[in-house]
């Protein structure tokens, strides 16, 4: 065994190295540089080209005993580009006061050097522990999560639960988990007609108020009132293009974008079928793009770890959430149950991201302890 | 008197100027040449700028004994431009058979031709004729027969009535004239809301739906049945805007434009006014640009003098008709009643336009008999 590192003296490794969205290399080698000498072996590839590659994976695993159950922390090395303004530089880590300044702070090398954090003294004998770490989170998703189950599947090395170190926190370390997200989908709208002159309508066909009928159709749509864990669905009209300078023309043709965010009592595929069925009635037609399926974890044994040692190191119990945008978890979910936790999310994708250093240490306790109790 | 020109020839001198809209100079020196030596005296004034500018106009008249009737010709000398693919030069006149080639030779160099050739032998003791001729018909028409009708009141010269040399003929010379014009108004929406991210409606305002419904309701309005003289007016939505690329935004502004053309049971002002309170229920505001009012020259005197000239000369009734898009008799209505007629309009605005010989000699006796009557 090495020397034991803090979370934070780990957390300054992987936030020096430049990652920004998609990540291959330095970060990666950092990070085999910290799991290997724990006794992981990882198995790091690169896929995918340009422009949505190429992209880094590792799946790093140290098993336990025959037999033992299997444990699995998730999450990626890629950042969001930095942007402008910042106080210092993003890709050199700096400490001021009880922050630690950097690009991935909270949005997630910070979890990621907690999670590492939290695995170094528990022994191999304890059972199997698996990072499933991948440098395409941030950007289109293709060549990341879904390669490192592919892998993770011809492996044989399926984990029993999975715990994702987004930065769920709210206000304060502890007081948010995410055990569902909803799913989303994309869908593109087209009519098309015949052009002409509006002094001659009977010799054209305009197309756009055969969309107008269509969108008030869709946005009239009451999707469901919500379940147990879920908010609503909800549907947006996110783009209209017709593409006409000419006042005087009726244009050929007409497009648009909805947006639908669901929850567990759709599919991408049902959804995108009912507005392919209406947008033919208009006249026109859907082509549906998925972003990826709802998923939830129903609060149960795993939500119950999360809690135990978020209340016994924080004196907080949190709430277990379905709201907000997506993440890897919607491909995780076909592997095992997932949940997620991790910082405090206020700062993230944002200029001077930080993360409290006790935030850190904190989270290392809590992953460790969530780790012993599903290797238990 | 000088010696008496065909159609033909005056045609020919005309075309043989290039008077690409906005039109100054040669062409206008040309009608000059044409019409002073016939006892016309030439009001030629040159206003506005690049880019609807400079624009030459020119009125001419020749005034009768004190008190008799005054009798208008209108149109223009500016064309279109030629384009591409044309058989022989656009603007060197060329006689192939039957026809005489060129741009303009129907709209409407070759009916302002028939103008002068018809008018060569009436005495100026039969009463005041004169000749409104724009170089800004085909452009934005912001410097062209507005400005000749202020001149025309500035000098108390307003005439009783008014033939627009248009090309109104259909299939055959004589089968249509022009008795009115629907009126148009372009009506620009827009609807503001709030920018956000579609997993967090409730942070934003999409204006997309607001911006569907208003205009839906303005599709569904019905806004008549049509008159004796005019067809139903008719409202195109022929352009929406949001502009948003990204998929997961909901946008922050809609826009998007309708054209009215509309009939004389309505006003430019009145249907603006009616779009704008439909916007405003949905949230929106609208901004309306009248391009032209309606005009009606209800058939009677007028157009039962044009009717038995070409029933003379052809030995057809044509039809008068309201149909079709704007033109300046639109403004010229304020000054007198007006109806539209000239040659056949197949081939205007196309490449190798061109107008039978024999119309144009026809045209010119129809257009004499209108002018005996009309003074009469
Ligand atoms: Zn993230
Ligand atoms: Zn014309």
């Amino acid at each position: 065994m090495t020397q034991t590192l803090s979370a934070l003296a780990i957390a300054e490794k992987l936030l020096a190295c430049e990652s920004i969205t998609p990540a291959v290399g330095p970060v990666f080698d950092c990070l085999a540089g910290l799991l290997e000498p724990l006794g992981f072996t990882c198995h790091r590839f690169i896929v995918g080209e340009a422009p949505d590659g190429p992209v880094e994976n590792c799946f790093a695993i140290r098993k336990g005993p025959e037999g033992s159950p299997h444990f699995a922390f998730a999450g990626h090395l890629d950042v969001v580009p930095p942007g402008e303004g910042w106080t210092s530089a993003p890709f050199l880590p700096e400490r001021r006061g009880e922050l630690l300044y950097g690009r991935g702070a909270v949005d997630m090398k910070g979890s990621i050097a907690s999670m590492i954090a939290a695995v170094q003294d528990i022994p191999a004998e304890a059972g199997t522990i698996s990072f499933i770490i991948t440098g395409d989170e941030e950007g289109p998703a293709i060549y990341g999560t879904r390669a490192l189950i592919d892998l993770i599947r011809q492996l044989g090395e399926e984990p029993d639960l999975c715990l994702v170190g987004e930065p769920t926190s709210v206000n304060r370390l502890g007081d948010m988990m995410k055990v569902g997200r909803r799913g989303s989908v994309n869908i593109f709208l087209e009519v098309e007609g015949v052009q002409g002159h509006v002094a001659y309508p009977h010799l054209a066909d305009n197309p756009v108020p055969k969309l107008v009928a269509m969108l008030a159709e869709l946005d009239g749509l009451h999707l469901d009132d919500g379940t147990e864990w879920f908010q609503p669905s909800n549907l947006e009209i996110t783009e209209i293009e017709v593409g006409n300078p000419a006042h005087n023309v009726i244009p050929a043709k007409a497009k648009a974008r909805i947006s639908i965010r669901f929850n567990d009592l759709h599919t991408g595929k049902a959804l995108g079928d009912q507005v392919i069925a209406i947008a033919k009635k208009h006249g026109g037609t859907a082509q549906p793009v998925i972003s990826g399926e709802s998923f939830l974890t129903p609060p149960g044994d795993f939500s119950q770890m999360i809690a135990d040692a978020v209340e016994a190191e924080l004196g907080v119990v949190p709430e277990a959430s379905t709201s907000g945008g997506t993440s890897d978890a919607r491909f995780l979910k076909d592997l095992c149950p997932v949940i997620e936790f991790g910082l405090v999310n206020a700062t993230m994708h944002k200029r001077d991201e930080a993360v409290a250093v006790d935030d850190l240490e904190a989270l290392a306790r809590i992953y460790r302890r969530v780790t012993l109790a599903a290797l238990a």
